[in-house]
């Protein structure tokens, strides 16, 4: 028997590659029931509407990216890296997410009530990140920004390459899912910038 | 008198203003008619179909963005720095350029048609910024990779810092447009990244 949290999440990963393949805006509640082989009054059963099937989908693509950006063990600076090149990979549930993710952000200039979910999500992302920095700190694979470092300007640093770690991704994921570049080099530019951003190895 | 091309200028001016406000899904040859104050017959005069105008509009973003990118004289590195941060500013037509590009962009995921202009056009870009960052490593503002580095191997890093900076202004961009960040945190993030990119001054 299916759980229902089996059948929702079955349901929003056909609403995702929807997403995917045609956009926020062109997507159609009809084509994610055709997709999930259901009755669109199914979908509509475990979304009340459009707008919340959407906020359920941005939320499922954080659950999914976190299954495969979870960095195995190792040292700081490794698990920062492993975990950003995981969003470029050639795998087609990770260039469904990435494309999904990057559509729902783009509808975000325009619908505000999306607005706030994905600034959330983003704010987790980079905080992941940031973690990983810490991590990096305290082992000694990421150098302290200053030889006079305070814990403080640290901490604040963590956070500031959370943030620019995760946009650069952005950046990146969009010109590899328009084919302007190759999977193989969108991960080395972004294996350049992350060295760049986290300076040499200690 | 009015040139036909300063009305064909006006008219992409109102077709970039709907795209940056709307979306490209969105947009409707009526409501660009209806900013320009004309009718929309001279819309279809002036650009047979939606999908040419969608080009058009493409195209006149290209030629806003040089208008206002171009950096006055200086150092290569100064030059890079300047144009590059000119693309995060407060700033009316900065903002609804940006807009209207990240739109155009994100629609080439899913129309193939826009993909080569989009692609043509961050290809002139990145080259412009390569050219800059060559004048850096000339006048010396720029330190050349290796000490041992030949003249090829600077060659190709300057293509491919083209690349890299121009995609991480895309990426922050996304970030500043949906208010995640302020514009002076943006241009921050963008500064940090280039400094990190580019290395120490010489």
């Amino acid at each position: 028997m299916v759980s229902t949290e089996d059948r929702r999440s079955a349901l929003l990963d056909a609403a995702v590659a929807e997403i995917a393949r045609s956009g926020t805006r062109g997507l159609r509640v009809e084509a994610v029931a055709k997709r999930a082989g259901v009755s669109t009054a199914l979908i509509y059963h475990h979304f009340t509407d459009r707008s919340t099937l959407l906020h359920g989908a941005l939320e499922h693509i954080g659950i999914r990216a976190d299954k495969f950006t979870m960095p195995r063990a190792g040292s700081g600076r490794e698990m920062v890296i492993e975990m950003l090149l995981s969003e470029i990979h050639d795998d087609d549930e990770v260039r469904v997410n990435a494309a999904a993710w990057g559509e729902l952000r783009g509808e975000a200039i325009f619908d505000v009530s999306l607005r706030r979910l994905t600034a959330g999500l983003t704010q987790r992302w980079a905080d992941d990140v940031a973690t990983h920095v810490r991590s990096g700190y305290a082992d000694g694979s990421i150098r302290t920004e200053r030889s006079t470092a305070s814990r403080c300007a640290d901490e604040s640093r963590a956070d500031e390459l959370g943030v620019q770690l995760t946009t650069v991704v952005e950046g990146i994921s969009a010109r590899w899912l328009t084919g302007q570049v190759t999977t193989a080099r969108a991960r080395d530019h972004l294996r350049t910038i992350i060295d760049a951003l986290l300076g040499p190895r200690p």
